[in-house]
């Protein structure tokens, strides 16, 4: 029998997350910091309206691009947090997810051979969707010293001829990062300048700690070329519904919805009732979570000091990004290590890219009480390892 | 600025029948034989295990392939229907309905290329699929006088050197035909012989009358060659809660689960918890449904035979393909001066490729009063129009 593959899907890595988790979850008493996913259940309103969709029976599909009561509460949401008004008829489209939604933006946009730049580290999905889609991805490497924030230098360096798109993922997964106007200002500036199209993923936009969350399409100029990715997961605790938006020109958008009518047909409708509710209803409950993820983070990055880890201070999404360099491992091994001798899972920075290495990933979508317990053994990990490395 | 499409994409053809539902929509009158979507709720026994996970906050993703119940449960009633046993591990992965399912198996086996034959009248989304995962797709029309079954010389005659993957799909949208065992088997026999993949789109497969479904993965060497599309949609009524599955070999099975964890991540997670109690207690529903649909289908094709509109009888899926060609028109004429004169919307041919015109597809997941409400202003039309083309 011939190989059934295509060529291009067997190059594509499986996740370096998943990787990792399928040990995690062979081994009981483990403690994991690794879930890049809320700690808490959708509060009780927004599942309630889910439960009532389901009493009425509307079980049905809806239209293609989303109820369109959802997509006006998306406009309204979006105007009241980012500044920007989209038209609910054709710059908005409901999507399974925010994933869903990056993988359709790149498939109406790519041409074979067209360049994508990719700030790294990043979430994992954004490489193998711009190879699935016939791109190229083109990495930048962010730095710890400019507390992974995208420079302007950067970018200018990294564009040639076919560069077409830019992803840009801020609050960001997995450092925490996030970019100020200042920013964004001189990034937007390029992109106009360069005639580039942005596919702004700005799931984690509601959680940042200290400072508001600025929008790269609040730019002059910037509306008609960038695609706004958002969703429910990480704000309102609701990653089980699959359900996430993208906001764009309607050039795009249109096509978009194309391919997500043939190869999704539409996002899941219970969700999308009790997703009215979490945008028109929601603003305590995010709020809440956000308070508690912010105790989190203060209780993390006041133990990264005691044990004098490195880690610089993160505003942004529910991760911090320690640097794991002393100790002269990679950070695979580092993970492995103290998932073998300590149970406690983390996920190591190369996962994220290859200038994620000599960091991990530690989540605080997690409790006070599970922190503290894993943060504990973590103490205890390093301190044994700087004690050995003191002998040799 | 430049264009921001992607070249492909704007070369796919929008659906026809989205086309002609952006008019009905305006219609407020307007009664619709055209919508490929059961018109019963979802049972409620389905309903109340979707509200019980929801009032007990499963809100979380799932593993990304799906709930090993779920997946084990799909199992189970896939060697209940059609004598497959397949493992729930591996060889199983649950997506966001059959479209998903369809899109990543095309993007998981394709390279630049590949032929894919496509027989059709068929389902809309198959050749923008295949065009988006870079496939090249090779039409078989298939005939009336063979009602619609494809035929082995048919299948031959568009095999070349390029040819990877034939989408069979039976119970069939939009024509309502089956393939018996033994014209399967003689398919099997080509695609084993000729050393090509299979996507069974067996959607409708528990929606049949008078006859049972065969699948042809149950033929010999055809499991290890073929990717089985089924879900919930059609037989257990749920549309909207987007819930299918891919079943196959898991080499296959193995790269697709890879493009859905990147693309989708995990389907939701309420749909899943419904989806077991459907598997394992629906099977009075579904024949209820089926004996309903069975009803509906025996009075269009007696209404059919009173007004003499020629149709083959069609012992699957909920549609009906009578043959209009005898009024001299287009089916897209046909279908628009339908609507226009007498407020009634069926689908023209045309919409599922070439062949299909000269047919038309009438669903009947609507009620025997719609149907017959509808039908009268049907015989109206035709009655008018045999009048009119009499005098010329």
């Amino acid at each position: 029998m011939r190989n059934p593959l295509s060529d291009r899907i067997v190059e594509i890595q499986p996740s370096g997350i998943r990787k990792f988790f399928d040990i995690v979850n062979e081994m009981p008493d483990a403690i994991s910091l690794g879930v890049g996913e809320p700690d808490f259940d959708t509060p009780w309103h927004i599942r309630e309206e889910g439960i009532y969709s389901l009493e009425k029976g509307r079980t049905y599909y809806t239209s293609n691009a989303g109820l369109m009561d959802l997509r006006e509460a998306i406009v309204e949401y979006t105007e009241r947090t980012l500044g920007i008004r989209y038209h609910a008829k054709d710059e908005v489209l409901v999507t399974v997810g925010g994933s869903e939604a990056i993988d359709i933006a790149l498939r109406a946009m790519l041409n074979p051979g067209d360049e994508v730049i990719m700030p790294e580290p990043c979430y994992v999905s954004y490489l193998p969707c711009i190879k699935l889609a016939n791109g190229v991805p083109v990495s930048v490497e962010l730095e710890e010293k400019y507390e992974f924030r995208l420079q302007k230098e950067q970018l200018l360096n990294a564009i040639t001829d076919k560069t077409k798109v830019l992803i840009l993922s801020y609050p960001n997964n997995p450092t925490g990062a996030i970019m100020t106007k200042e920013d964004l200002k001189a990034i937007a500036e390029v992109v106009v300048e360069k005639d580039l199209f942005v596919i702004s993923d700005e799931i984690y936009a509601a959680l940042t700690y200290g400072m508001e969350h600025t929008s790269i399409a609040s730019f002059p100029g910037m509306k008609e070329r960038t695609i706004v990715i958002n969703g429910f997961s990480k704000a309102f605790a609701m990653t089980g519904w699959r359900l996430g938006y993208a906001m764009g020109p309607k050039v795009i958008l249109e096509q978009m919805t194309k391919i997500h009518q043939f190869c999704i047909m539409a996002a899941p409708t219970t969700s999308q009732y009790a997703a009215i509710s979490a945008l028109r209803n929601g603003d305590n409950d995010v709020e809440e979570m956000r308070k508690s993820y912010n105790l989190r983070r203060n209780y993390l990055m006041n133990a990264m000091k005691r044990m004098k880890l490195q880690c610089f201070e993160p505003y942004g999404a529910f991760y911090i990004f320690p640097c794991i360099k002393e100790f002269g491992m990679t950070s695979e091994e580092f993970a492995t290590k103290l998932l073998e001798q300590e149970k406690v899972a983390v996920v190591p920075g190369s996962a994220f890219g290859a200038c994620g290495e000599g960091f991990i990933r530690i989540s605080y979508a997690y409790s006070i009480e599970e922190l503290k317990r894993a943060l504990e053994r973590v103490e205890h990990f390093i301190t044994t390892l700087r004690e050995e490395n003191k002998k040799k």
